[in-house]
């Protein structure tokens, strides 16, 4: 059997500290559970710049989820390994929850800024404050975990990180370096961090550009679900063409394990 | 003698209620003193959205400006008119102290968003609600008072209100409709207001794109001064180039008075 690794879209939705959802796609436990029974490997990739991996592992196991750190790719630590290969110390303008993935960080005399989904964070003292050290650096470098125009939550829409970094973009007239979904860079450290090369993994998601595009541009095969994001208007997208189409996660998983 | 208007970008900055400089051009008072004695109009065009015109004149009066609210070119009345004209019933995302410009607008049930530079009023929960009744809207209008990246207060650079409409811009994906320099209807609103012809009006300024540029597109002839923004980059600029350059205020005053 070919060693494949299945990358996987997820997103856990809580609020007040209360799991409530998994947006998409829908039954994920159940195919989580078929595709570890199958031996093939599976990595979650996020784009939540709210809570520590770590976290984020706490509540899918206790969402029945046998998972560990390792399995997770996530943003904040992608910034992370970018800022030590070029000696960047950030100042960080993220969630609180967030901090402890940059604990071995040297964050002293910052010479970047970091921008995550800072929500309540994102005051007018605070954007103020990253601004000022962006606009005071020779040449001023933005580290954007994510470009996500908003998402949604229970009690309504939110302003993501992608507006916040349009704001500061616009203000000193720099073009932000995005570290989440879909840059290049995400899912090359993954690979890299795993040992995968891109033609023995799988990209599953819902979102056209920052799932099926981003992995496809570093030459990963990817699939497009007909949940969750998805849109008919997709399939006619100028840019980006999915390998394959599924109706769901449970057909992807099963044409899959059909080809293996 | 030919009826000329001269139009004076002017900028008060103040801190804690204590006006504290004229920023551009220098010597305005005395400028503004020779050109009255002249028989010249005089019509003050300012960006300024933190306070109503009410408030800017009672400063610059307390400063010794015999002026009237009516010699004022401000974003607020322009955006009001606009606001008339269109039947739109805004919702202000705005500094407190500008409120009371559009008093006399019904601003029930609101079918766009109008941004000034609130300042301390750009809060997570104030922007998410901007944002909420933008993307809610069939076809969201915002309508921002100005496009500005950044000023300068006493205690530090602040981000403009151009920062924040851009962050609206890419979540709602919408283009802003600027009301204050440089848009053509901040010139054109005014000159209709004073019922004079654009080729009788004398634009005066430090900025090379907001002032000259913008008088210049609705047939406005343009000065700029090498004082306050002006930066020597500015002669080489790709797409506007003003009437004259002079190297400050008196030297324009004196120029126009020499040639009437």
């Amino acid at each position: 059997m070919m060693s494949l690794f299945i990358f996987l879209e997820i997103h856990v939705g809580c609020t007040e500290d209360v799991i409530s959802w998994i947006r998409v796609p829908s039954d994920v436990r159940e195919q989580y559970l078929k595709i570890k029974a199958s031996g093939l490997k599976l990595q979650l990739c996020t784009n939540e710049t709210q809570a520590t991996r770590e976290n984020f592992v706490r509540k899918l196991r206790a969402m029945g989820f046998d998972i560990s750190v390792a399995e997770v790719t996530a943003p904040a630590p992608a910034a992370c390994r970018l800022l030590k290969e070029r000696g960047l110390r950030p100042h960080l303008l993220v969630h609180d929850d967030l901090v402890p993935e940059f604990a071995e960080i040297d964050k002293t005399n910052p010479n970047c800024v970091v921008l995550g989904d800072a929500a309540e964070n994102f005051t007018y003292a605070n954007l103020n404050e990253a601004f000022r050290l962006l606009i005071g650096m020779e040449k001023p470098v933005l580290i954007s975990l994510g470009k996500g125009r908003y998402y949604k939550e229970t009690d309504g829409l939110k302003l993501d990180v992608g507006a916040y970094m349009k704001a500061l973009e616009y203000a000193c007239d720099v073009q932000a370096e995005v570290v989440g979904k879909p840059a290049k860079r995400f899912f090359e450290s993954a690979l890299a961090e795993l040992g995968v090369p891109p033609e023995q993994a799988i990209m599953i998601g819902d979102d056209i550009v920052n799932d099926v595009g981003g992995a496809q541009q570093c030459g990963m095969r990817a699939l497009q679900v007909r949940t969750g994001k998805y849109r008919p208007s997709d399939e006619n997208h100028p840019e980006v063409k999915p390998d394959a189409y599924v109706n769901n996660l449970a057909e992807a998983v099963d044409i899959i394990l059909q080809h293996l």
